[in-house]
């Protein structure tokens, strides 16, 4: 026997990760690799960060390396809460948040309180890979509507509705992988369309504290509808190793069982991490430190937008993010990124095609790149090479 | 309509904790609550942490704050390998061990790759209740054996072997809640069973480190089962807050699909913990550390079972740990624990009431007591509290 006659059927239909999979290729010290989905170390304030941790050590002694309460630290909750409520003008507290260990853990729970086999997801197409493995153990029926400049094509959505759905899993501003952002009439439209309906609707945004350009928009459905979650992290604006992420809801039903989800899943998230963001939060400024960041990230895509301007044949296309930390990219029709990706490598230049992105295509002709983890030279070189490549290309 | 018509089968088959439930009760400062199953503070090496802190900032900077590798750090798989090598005669590399956000993750994960709706697990009965939980989301079918003073009622889990059993859950040593272990023969005899069958055993050891009698004894499966998982964590000998656990198995298939599901869980582990515990490790003489933990608990569990001699009647009867947190008591039959626990609150102690550690007990006559975190004086007086409720109890 072999072990595989011992496995679940939801781990027998959750892919490994391509990207993960990819990395290691990539990792070739030669190769340019725009297939990370990394943060750029500037957005590690490595000094304000150890002093945090003398501090809490000092102030907090045992409590910081103690088992803690599954919710979380509540001064974080607390701080979390408030921040929201003055950027987006809600009224949450504490009480509407719950740590968790990054915000793939939140796919995680959600799936765990929301899923049994065969139950609809609706997706973006394309999606984030990951989302799509979290919900794939619990094997659900995926129901994709395609993204377009403005957000969620509202036709399909419609559509897609008519079946027995459970939740909906969006990324509004700039979105994984298409750096699309759902434009304010688009997200009015998707609020409408779930008004009354019983259905969760998901707002994943990891990203949405990274805009360069423009102003923020008001969230879909937090504030507005029933069943709404916000998913945000800590992980591109202060860091993600330590892996701290967290839920949103005004439902504090819905949370309840979140909250039992995630204690059966790992008790609590790290108490330390919590510690030191909370001290690291309240002692210096959130908002200039993002300013930095933003300010590199701009430049990144702009020297990536300048470079695809000038190496890429006019027959490919992409996207022009305001944010975030990604582009797409559409090759072509007929071309495939999947079977374009070896002879990048071997030019030594990476990306991720769009396969791992969908629920069920393969050969797609889009890809994915990342500019926050290259210098403004590299990241003209790396374009050059792919330019170079695709211009080859029948 | 309610949020509960969205809810998963699993959700809602998944009991809360009660034992979180309970700690808010317990936390009146007044009480003295054996309810937790907190380690003692003299376990977390607070300065020897904080100089790892600075250390591994100054030495790879950006590395502990970015996003890491599922797995987890080499150098800290590498470090457990040699340890349980050294301890066990095990022949372990890193690429057998994967880290996990604490030991409750390992359970998830396993249940995750292992589980399908209906599929057997067997456990011990009384179990770990928050494996219940973790287990549960699942929604397995529960063959619980017996613990008796040996380990496994062999004769109960030759009949439990009947049915379709994905995998055997254990905790062999200082079992959470009995505090009893296995002994060698009783090992032996569960090996032998289960050698030749298709199904995965999993030891679950957060407590082997911390014997304060007598020697180590073997594993049960670790070497010599195809199927076998260990579980470990630096909950109890360094520090639980930061969530560093660990599955060890010679069945790297089965780990593959372990790390699929980690990945979908939670991406990797806190690499900061892992650093940091890393690095704490290689600097510090972890046994030494580990023998002042154990000088402490033996102290402790003595003045308890001291206490217990003088301050409980005859007819209760308790068992003797040699090593870990817990101790289990049985009072006479037919007297219910849960209906004990609100008198002993106003008595102003607490205990964990047996029926959450059983699938389908209520009103159990047994109850779990921690004695790790409270001064010889103050379990004195909390076990006098409680002799002198059970004294007048019918």
């Amino acid at each position: 026997m072999s072990i595989k006659d011992l496995l679940s059927e939801g781990i027998q239909s959750t892919p490994p990760s391509f990207v993960r999979g990819i990395l290691k290729a990539a990792s070739d010290p030669d190769v340019i690799s725009f297939a990370g989905g990394l943060p750029n170390p500037i957005s590690f304030p490595q000094e304000e960060l150890l002093a945090s941790m003398e501090r809490i050590v000092r102030t907090y002694g045992s409590k910081v390396f103690q088992y803690s309460i599954t919710a979380g630290l509540p001064e974080l909750r607390q701080y979390i809460a408030e921040r929201y409520n003055r950027r987006f003008g809600l009224h949450l507290t504490a009480d509407n948040i719950i740590m968790t260990t990054g915000s793939q853990q939140a796919l995680d729970l959600i799936a765990k309180v929301l899923l049994d086999k065969g139950d609809g997801v609706i997706v973006e197409k394309p999606t984030y890979l990951a989302a799509i493995q979290a919900f794939s153990l619990n094997q659900p029926e995926f129901y994709p509507v395609e993204l377009t400049d403005e957000g969620l094509h509202i036709g399909q959505l419609e559509k897609a509705l008519e079946n027995r759905v459970k939740f909906i899993y969006t990324i509004p501003n700039f979105q994984n992988p298409t750096g699309l952002t759902y434009s304010e009439e688009n997200r009015n439209q998707v609020c409408a369309l779930l008004k009354g309906r019983d259905i969760v609707l998901i707002e994943d945004d990891p990203y949405g504290e990274l805009r360069f350009d423009g102003e923020s928009l008001p969230y879909i459905g937090a504030g507005k509808l029933p069943y709404s979650i916000l998913l945000g992290t800590f992980s591109k604006t202060v860091t993600p190793g330590m892996r701290t992420g967290f839920i949103i809801s005004e439902n504090t039903e819905l949370l309840r069982h979140i909250s039992i989800a995630k204690e059966a899943s790992d008790l609590h998230t790290n108490i330390f991490s919590q510690y030191l963001i909370w001290d690291y939060l309240t002692h210096n400024s959130l908002d200039a430190h993002i300013a930095g960041i933003k300010a590199l990230y701009r430049k990144q895509a702009q020297a990536m937008m300048d470079a695809m301007k000038r190496y890429f044949p006019a027959t490919v296309k992409y996207t022009q993010p305001h944010g975030g930390m990604f582009l797409w990219v559409t090759l072509p029709e007929g071309m495939s990124a999947m079977k374009l990706f070896p002879k990048a490598l071997e030019r030594r230049v990476a990306f991720v095609p769009g396969d791992p992105f969908y629920i069920d295509v393969q050969d797609a002709n889009t890809l994915r790149l990342n500019y926050t983890n290259a210098d403004c030279d590299t990241i003209a070189e790396g374009i050059r090479r792919l330019g170079d490549l695709l211009k080859e290309e029948p």
